[in-house]
């Protein structure tokens, strides 16, 4: 799986994502798009995921995995810190 | 599944969430602990299962599976609103 098909999830207006997932099945022809968010982007993540599949692009796509991870480094301060990271893999029935 | 082996992912402090889910595992003897959140608390969730089971329950517990949701229902104005959940399952390996 490539970063093509990949939305990682931020600070941007919420529609901007979900459009971004629904045009990459319409208008790009992916089978399958993977939604990629960190920490607290997480719940957005989730959010995303929701809407695209069941408000506009019903009965077209199913989840097809979804994996939590986190990574652990060192912060500014030196800190070791940990983030969760969340990838959801839709693909196209 | 009943609701004793659920953790419902609030607003109270972290670790108590943390704790609650190696309790389960621990103490209580679970096979396995199903961590349920809402909204903006399921980023926490995901930190939770991953401070839980990568710090405290390392090489005890895996993931049995995640699922996502979304709730729709009329808020206090009237309106329409979606809130999107998540469940993620734990097991004793």
């Amino acid at each position: 799986m490539s970063d093509e098909n990949s939305i990682f999830i931020g600070g941007k207006p919420f529609m901007n994502y979900v459009t971004g997932v629904v045009m990459q099945f319409t208008t790009k022809g992916a089978d399958e798009v993977v939604v990629k968010a960190r920490g607290k982007f997480i719940s957005r993540a989730v959010d995303v995921v929701e809407v695209a599949s069941k408000r506009f692009l019903v009965g077209q796509v199913e989840i097809s995995g979804i994996q939590i991870d986190s990574e652990e480094f060192k912060n500014q301060e030196g800190r070791q810190v940990r983030v969760s990271t969340i990838d959801i893999a839709l693909k196209k029935k």
